[in-house]
């Protein structure tokens, strides 16, 4: 439309930095006014649309390769946990103006990725903002029809399952944001930047989204921390659980700062941008799936156990006595 | 993620104002964290995304019903013109806040363009901004596999045609900026205000979508002006065009102005935003889309003719002299 579609501008900022990612055949070299998704017979598209914003969802002085990757894994992150197979994206960038170093960088890193995930960017939008630096995606992935893993199936006697290590990147904010955590790491600069990277750069896991719609019964990837998403998932299933938050997987320096006192495994908890999945498989299934994740070379921890009944997830401490979460998970509205 | 997702916030504001929206058996009623899109064999999906930002698309004070008719139906508007039959959409609603008047009247008025034209909500995002408001949409439409139309298809000796009428919402736009135009308007508000519905509320011709699949060598959707995206479809097709100025069809309120002389032919067809579409036919074939569009409800009015050459399109006034446009669109960036 106008003042953003013109030759002189956006198609050749599209041309220059974007043109050389579209490599799919369906992206039609992003010289038309859409992308065609092709489909196989049995096939249904998963869909999943997730937005950044600067100052908001990243800061205003992250690396622009760091945008671009944490733009695109996000919604990968959703794809893996739905049990999709990643099959392409679109891109609305809504910028201030056009500075090319940045969009270089930018788009260098999420052609790398876009490779790596096997996730062509199919078409995209640029448009002019007064505002902060938007990126939005929307992402398709492929399962047989009626196989999208749901937040619904959980059921009594399920286990609890997580991937990864869980409130990394809760710490790797605070630590940008100057927090004192900050401090425990003078000395230890791998571990502050494994927490900021954790933050900057998820790691979503999708080598384990065969598996999960292949074993789970409900699965969330857990964006707003452990315990919100946890509780979104029992309310869907109409299920609640006991957590055993000892059980809950911590990377080396979450577990240095919980050694220090300097953070607890609440805050952990309830934490966000994990980007991890959090899934449930029945009893039965559970030593299958641990044997298909380790074959995939994804960590997963069993971390407690569906329950009966529509009260709120409980979280045990290792005697077993309810810690009352303070907040499950931040809103900003 | 954090700041964004969480129960208290972005929950409820969806679950208020868009679950009602969310008829489609595939969004699972917005309670998972991705929709499902159904595909028949032998269909492909035709993805597209825009945006419009506050400001730059849209005024800060249109009418929220014409924000979100505006958001939709620009995605609307190039489904259609590729062929495609409508299916769906996803949307990432970026606010300031939670005005909730403002986030009702949106909401209905989008459900209500959802329902006419056949594409329902199937997910989206909502995420606060300090920056403008700012609507992102990727809509999806059915084809048979291989059968979206292109920009590239034109051939020497194609007729091209435009549907309804060209250069209001410039105009339109025009006058909501306080342009002289708006003078010519003081015992005529039918005229102005009809102008003005042009640049907020685009009308897409998703009725001629199927003509469009079936008879149409190529097609474009008009957002950047007549003579832009003329100049990219015969860039893409390799072809120029010539084009007949006086033949370009225009609103008896854009006619009054250009017989006061207040605006130029030139003015109209290089303004923006008209979402009409742009299309060629084979001369064989141009009797029979005439009929099928008649029968569609949708005027189309042949303006030009596709020339061998690589030169840009050129537009000729009634005695056959060639006119040089100024500018063929307008660029922010």
């Amino acid at each position: 439309m106008v003042s953003e579609r013109a030759a002189s501008g956006e198609d050749s900022l599209i041309a220059r930095y974007f043109k050389p990612l579209a490599t799919d055949a369906g992206a039609f070299g992003l010289d038309d006014d859409a992308a065609a998704l092709q489909v196989r017979s049995g096939e249904e598209i998963v869909v999943t649309t997730d937005a950044i914003v600067e100052g908001v969802h990243f800061l205003k002085d992250d690396p622009p390769d760091t945008v671009a990757r944490k733009a695109l894994r996000v919604n990968l992150s959703d794809l893996a946990a739905k049990g999709a197979a990643t099959a392409g994206f679109v891109m609305t960038l809504a910028l201030r103006g056009v500075d090319d170093s940045w969009l270089a960088a930018f788009a260098r890193a999420l052609g790398e990725d876009a490779r790596a995930f096997g996730c062509p960017l199919l078409g995209g939008d640029t448009v002019s903002t007064p505002g902060p630096l938007t990126v939005s995606i929307t992402a398709f992935g492929r399962v047989p029809a009626g196989k999208m893993v749901h937040r619904s199936g959980a059921r009594p006697g399920d286990r609890v399952l997580v991937t990864g290590t869980i409130g990394d990147a809760a710490l790797g904010l605070e630590i940008l944001k100057g927090g004192r955590i900050g401090h425990a790491f003078v000395d230890d600069h791998p571990g502050r930047d494994a927490l900021v990277a954790r933050y900057r750069v998820p790691e979503p896991r999708n080598a384990l989204a065969l598996v999960v719609r292949d074993y789970a019964s409900a699965a969330i990837d857990i964006s707003d921390g452990l315990a919100g998403d946890l509780t979104k998932l029992c309310a869907a299933s109409g299920v609640s659980a006991l957590i055993d938050l000892p059980s809950v997987p911590t990377s080396a320096p979450a577990a240095k700062l919980l050694s220090q006192g300097a953070t607890t495994i609440e805050t952990l908890a309830s934490g966000g941008d994990d980007y991890e999945i959090l899934c449930t498989v029945a009893e039965a299934r559970s030593e299958a799936l641990a044997a298909a994740a380790q074959r995939a070379g994804v960590a997963l921890t069993s971390i407690g156990t569906v329950i009966a009944g529509f009260q709120a997830p409980r979280f045990l401490d290792g005697e077993g006595s309810e810690i009352v979460l303070k907040r499950l998970s931040y809103s900003h509205f």
